[in-house]
């Protein structure tokens, strides 16, 4: 069931893992299929070494596990929510990686500072809001997703626009049309969260032109785009 | 003698070296036989490239060698100090990680500052008080075991729940239930300490909610633990 | 048609991600045939994982694809402004490598603070003024090239003195008289900048002896150059 | 001639660059035979991926090639300057690591602020004057070593004390009764470095305990040294 899928969702996996966006079993990828409602994702704490595409999860839309041996990762409540809410999105990436997480650690957005960071996401990358102490007792991780939602509204960022969030004490989720995008969304904001903890001590106050950030979105994104093959 | 342990803690130590966490010889792993009151350690000084399993020493609990050609790490009467005080401890890991280790020379316990951290230490990881001058000229490493057990005692931390201390001027020892547990708490503490350095550096006051504190060490330890397999 | 251009340039883009200067599609490095008037450039967005020389698109001096099945980098039009205004200039790379981004989004030129710079870059590397609103909506890429020119003409500096350049808000170009030697300065970019930064950290007004960059410059170049073999 | 220590110079050399030290031809080892008061040196400028014993040259100690095809290291009148002046070093190592490098171009001596630092180098690790205008325009190199030997003098450390210095705006230089002890210390070096000035960054006004000092540094020198195999 799903065979494909459970393939890409498991190489998804293991490229956080060769892309050093992992240690541990810190971290999980997961697709969905739209037209069966399905959500496929990694097993909770089983080790990378040896994963492989039939150690995938399969589950519905409430998080009940409908094929696989293995329990699903801890944080499927976070990624269903996030699916429900953002009907565009085909993969959703969680990882601690080292710099995203620390911006996450500090409750503070990464601001939009250059191009690398414009090329991929059109604003600031938001960080949610603190979750409330019963929701964090009770369904806890739907929660995660929910203060996730909440920020795009709040902030009124698309999901497409700016497909990253930091999630507050936590850290970061990314998505895409595809896990295989997810991925990439999640190496890039890896680097712009380095560059930008970089460039602020070199300089705090610097902000980028808005012009140009429009530029470089636009270049890759929307119907003008030029970056890449037709 | 205790091969499968010996074999057991020559994957450990080289395991340190395969996560990053020690260059030259700096570092080492041990295990303990409970029933038999013998532990297994690292050679001192020895080159990891070459490193067997019939390399490692084994001691008594006064740390006489009872098997081994070599003579046992330096760091012996520390490691020996621990399993006496904290009974659940199977394993313990010693190491110089740079961002660990940064803490410890920084004398500031690390601060608990999200769900990495909060995961597998309950607590901020305890620095040790000054070890006084006539015990660091007589029983040195032995003394550094005792203001490791004096943090926890004087703190009210339980050694199951921080399996971690930062020895001050010195740097990080984990543990764990086995040593296989103490080298990824290990991996672990190099990644919070690296994360809470770059946080404070982004937001010098950012302390995490104690509820989501509460929360994700809940997730993985005790009674209602739903994180991994069962 | 230029095989072996294509095959060095090919060879260029790969040896920019080995040494760790590019992540997923981030850079691209170019050579020029001064007599023929053409250049070889990386295509747009391809994957370095496949890349191989006979991907590599050949333009002429407008920008126009001369042969090659692939769209050419979208930074094209800044190499070739650079090729125009540098006539010495024969290889052009252009990375987001993480330290030297982190300078040029902080809008400041990496100082001249030890001998690892100036063995290879004369002056302080400058960073570009910002691009006027209406360029960067109207041929952008031409308007990179043009401030970095700007940028040296303002400041009195050669290009073969100084083979590199921040563009403000976005990243790094380096070159060279080959394209070897320009992946060669984008490295040695990277170091520098990275020490840079770690030294204003340890010393806010530390700079270099002026005798000593002269000395360090002038051993590996011009007239009396004594490094490296005859 | 030489030909083990020529092999044993070329394994150092190469070893710079396993360890990380080394990138480009930034970096050289040398080994000297006392009794034939000839030093092995790497040649300037080569590559490393092609290094092979029998392109080290053997040079006088006036630094007059005696053997080789090459030209030697730019950087030779330093290491015979710390061979003449340190007459219990068997090789010399210099590097531009990064963050020894830091140091360096800080114009600061690197603090004593752990075991790691105190186990191998007994005092902080010192920089050296400003080289005078005019020593810089003539027999620079051998300033360079000049100044590290009166860093020493001035100071009264003892080289075998703290094989390691700072040349100011440059870089460090390590040594060691042997090369590969020599290259040893410079992977000790860059790692101090790194972790002081992180610790730093943690706690600006921590010292170590000087009685840790002494301990540290005396369980592996002296009489009563007791880490490692006897």
């Amino acid at each position: 069931m799903l065979e494909e899928l459970k393939e890409r969702v498991c190489t998804a996996n293991l490229a956080l893992v060769r892309h050093g966006l992992v240690v541990l079993t810190w971290g999980n990828a997961s697709a969905i299929d739209r037209d069966k409602g399905l959500v496929v994702i990694k097993p909770s704490g089983v080790s990378y070494d040896t994963m492989k595409p039939d150690d995938m999860v399969i589950v519905d839309m409430d998080g009940k596990v409908v094929e696989g041996r293995f329990r699903p990762s801890s944080d499927t409540p976070t990624h269903i929510a996030l699916y429900k809410a953002f009907p565009a999105v085909g993969g959703v990436v969680h990882t601690h990686s080292t710099c995203a997480t620390a911006w996450a650690q500090a409750a503070r957005p990464i601001p939009n500072l250059g191009t690398t960071h414009a090329d991929v996401f059109h604003t600031d990358v938001p960080v949610t809001d603190e979750i409330a102490d019963d929701r964090i007792r009770d369904a806890y991780e739907e929660a995660t997703g929910d203060t996730i939602v909440a920020a795009f509204s709040r902030l009124g960022i698309a999901p497409e626009e700016t497909p990253a969030a930091l999630a507050v004490h936590h850290g970061p989720f990314t998505w895409g049309p595809t896990v295989e995008k997810a991925v990439e969304n999640a190496v890039t904001l890896e680097a712009v969260a380095e560059m930008a903890e970089r460039s602020l001590a070199l300089n705090p106050d610097v902000r980028m032109n808005p012009a140009m950030v429009e530029k470089h979105y636009s270049r890759k994104h929307g119907p003008s785009a030029y970056y890449g093959q037709l």
